[in-house]
């Protein structure tokens, strides 16, 4: 296990191990007085939105695991219930609902839910208050499944590799429309959208109900230990003294752009009064797109930008977010905003284009490079969440390294995109000088020496 | 002017006279605690969402108009401006913005505005409160104009006649994204339906600012004096006695399941200890698809109705909410019910696919016949709104009229959709007895022969 990552406090070891009871008590309130005190500095800057609202650090983040003690009547019950096998992405939703990172919504959505999502981008809750939900967690269904959901109005899932996983209860059936859903969700129609053609090829039908889920979702690809629960990063958190945390979320290789950036985001919280701000790098775990680089690849190579000690072992933690990739620029960004909350995060780096891609006809990039930040800042039920802006960095020619662009001499800086890195490393060639540290960078030319014929 | 109407207080004589003061006091705040009373039974007869924001007591209405001792100056700045021609649509949305039916949005959008809108239906206001908005008001423009506006940042509007009816100053130029603009909205791309349509054959940029209005926007077209203002609207139901505003949006003929669905409304509001619910019958009055009955014979159809006694001329006022339609859904109603809380009305009665149409590829509706309703229940900045849920009419053959349906004995009644009514007048055919009062009844026949090669 390398520096910087850190074990997970219990269920690291194997497939049946279940995870420890949540740390629900906040990690920062005995924290509050030194952290109001810092108050008026920070919001000189960083954006903070004001008002109500569900916050980091009072969002009590229920997991969806059946208690150990009522697991072999359900076991029971689930061998009598009529079963679905889901796909990839749904197994990764199940992951995602079953550790609370989108807590407090408990199970796939009904259409109450559903319909919230796709119009506001948030939930009213009972007691009022608005959560952030940006991106509909659904299950499609056929129309054979919906016939004998509706006999019991329960369900039990089976994993992609067959495994009895979940019960749902208390179902509700409603229509999959799923052009709607995707022209709201993507703002675009077009089925050549890796998550908008997993849409597609979905049943007719969503049904929602109340998730009960039987363990931890363990995928034994060697990267399980990574794959921290939002409870058991609020712990290691507190274990190491955090007095703030803040997240880079990730879903491309770290080059030293990034880590210049990570390393200023810092200097900027130390400089607002902070002593210990732990730094989350936090790659996305489930599906992407063809032409991503995998995430054992990802991993590996964040863990050698910390061995070559680009960022501070310390002071920085490389986790797994399980959540599949949507692909959906500044709906997407507010789920990953909204995710991390719920671990415990309150700062969360944004910049260009998050969650972002080409438009499925080649022609141009799909969302406005700026709306992802400008969603961040007046999101509904992310209203405590700081945002920390993410500076263009590109390589200065004048010293050979990395470096806060500085328009008044552009000439002097060379942009290399992810287009252009990948062109690099499937070629074999080396990058300029101070572009990445050269282990991590070796991780990447491996990789691609191995795939054959690859589209860059 | 016909029985129910009421003559607007100021400026219903003429193009060029201007709106009176608006009445920015609540109408209802002497009867609070009357109001307070009664709630506990409200809310068993209909839906209340709980929370803070805005609500049609508290909203102070802002129109736009030019100040009388500012118009000479104005005139003259205008006069050195880039004009731009703007669409009917585009004067329409004039007409709503000047009026302060989008209160507190002071112009066309500028793009954080726009961005709220798309993902959240609403507008995170400067003191943190949040205002519904669902619909884009957008002014569309191409490179020349954005070219010149960017020169001074400020442009002035030429009506579709070509009269200079409004500045825009402290312009912000964005990317009209269509697509996007499109599937946000309405849930599809398909270029057929009529509001997309307007959409695709705008400009390639938006343009938002402060806009600053000259004159009160008029037709000509006989029907000025039901275009009242929100303040008017208020000052009327004030002068009436009104102790609630309940209001029904209309782009149709009034028939008489309508008629029963109101009175019906009335007299739960009684039940509820108001003594005075005024019903403010109120007519789409901006564009429409062609297929749809035209305003003039629309208001003519509304005022028959009056006159014959079906709705009571003392408690009833018929208007004309000048907003072009949409076909939006359950996007658009939140508009329609915002604008209405902007103009005083505290209750929206609701039904089965508001502002709704056939998909534009003919093959189903559109919408989700719910989820107008279940939006309008959750929407962010609506919390304020009751709602009267809309009870399913039909002719019950049994007693000759229309009745409320009873699925006991379904048989007994028949449907008589939009289509088949248009159907019946279109063929100068009589309905069955008792569906629609016959002196509006003989309106709709008579606009139909006039009609030719009519498409049902």
């Amino acid at each position: 296990m390398g520096v910087g990552f850190v074990s997970a406090a219990a269920g690291s070891a194997g497939v049946s191990l279940r995870p420890s009871t949540c740390a629900k008590s906040s990690l920062f309130g005995s924290n509050l007085v030194h952290r109001q005190g810092i108050r008026a500095v920070r919001s000189s800057v960083c954006m903070t939105a004001t008002a109500e609202s569900t916050t980091s650090k009072s969002a009590a983040v229920e997991d969806l695991f059946i208690p150990e003690d009522q697991v072999a009547s359900r076991r029971e019950e689930a061998d009598s219930l009529y079963k679905i096998h889901i796909t990839e992405v749904d197994h990764q939703w199940v992951h995602v609902l079953s550790e609370g990172w989108a807590s407090p919504v408990k199970g796939f959505m009904r259409e109450d839910e559903y319909v919230q999502v796709l119009h506001f981008n948030s939930i009213r809750q009972e007691d009022g208050t608005v959560t952030n939900m940006s991106v509909p967690i659904v299950l499609a269904i056929n129309d054979d499944d919906k016939a004998e959901i509706e006999k019991t109005g329960k369900v039990a899932l089976r994993s992609p590799s067959g495994d009895v996983i979940a019960i749902m209860r208390n179902c509700e059936i409603f229509w999959h429309n799923k052009e709607e859903r995707a022209a709201r969700s993507f703002g675009v129609t077009d089925g050549r959208h890796p998550y908008i053609d997993e849409i597609y090829s979905g049943g007719d039908w969503l049904v929602g109900g109340d998730l009960e889920v039987f363990d931890r979702i363990r995928y034994e690809d060697g990267l399980d230990d990574y794959r921290l629960t939002p409870a058991e990063l609020k712990a290691e958190f507190e274990k190491r003294g955090a007095d703030t945390v803040f997240v880079f979320q990730l879903r491309n290789p770290i080059h030293n752009g990034h880590a210049l950036l990570m390393t200023s985001c810092r200097e900027h919280l130390l400089e607002m009064g902070y002593k210990n701000p732990i730094l989350l790098v936090h790659q996305i775990g489930g599906k992407v797109k063809a032409d991503d680089i995998p995430l054992k690849e990802r991993i590996m190579q964040n863990q050698a930008v910390l061995e070559e000690g680009v960022l501070d072992p310390k002071t920085t933690i490389v986790g797994i977010f399980p959540s599949p990739m949507l692909y959906g620029g500044p709906t997407e960004v507010q789920w990953h905003a909204k995710a991390r909350m719920n671990a415990g995060c309150e700062y969360y780096i944004v910049g260009r284009d998050p969650a972002g891609m080409k438009h499925p006809n080649g022609e141009r990039d799909l969302y406005d490079a700026w709306h992802g930040k400008k969603v961040l800042g007046t999101a509904p039920g992310l209203e405590k969440l700081n945002i920390l802006p993410f500076r263009v960095a590109a390589y200065d020619k004048t010293i050979g390294r990395m470096a806060f662009f500085d328009p008044s001499r552009a000439d002097d800086f060379m942009f290399i995109s992810g287009t252009k890195m990948r062109g690099y490393a499937s070629r074999g060639e080396t990058p300029p000088d101070g572009f990445m540290a050269p282990a991590a960078w070796k991780i990447l030319v491996d990789y691609y020496s191995n795939v054959r014929s690859y589209d860059i």
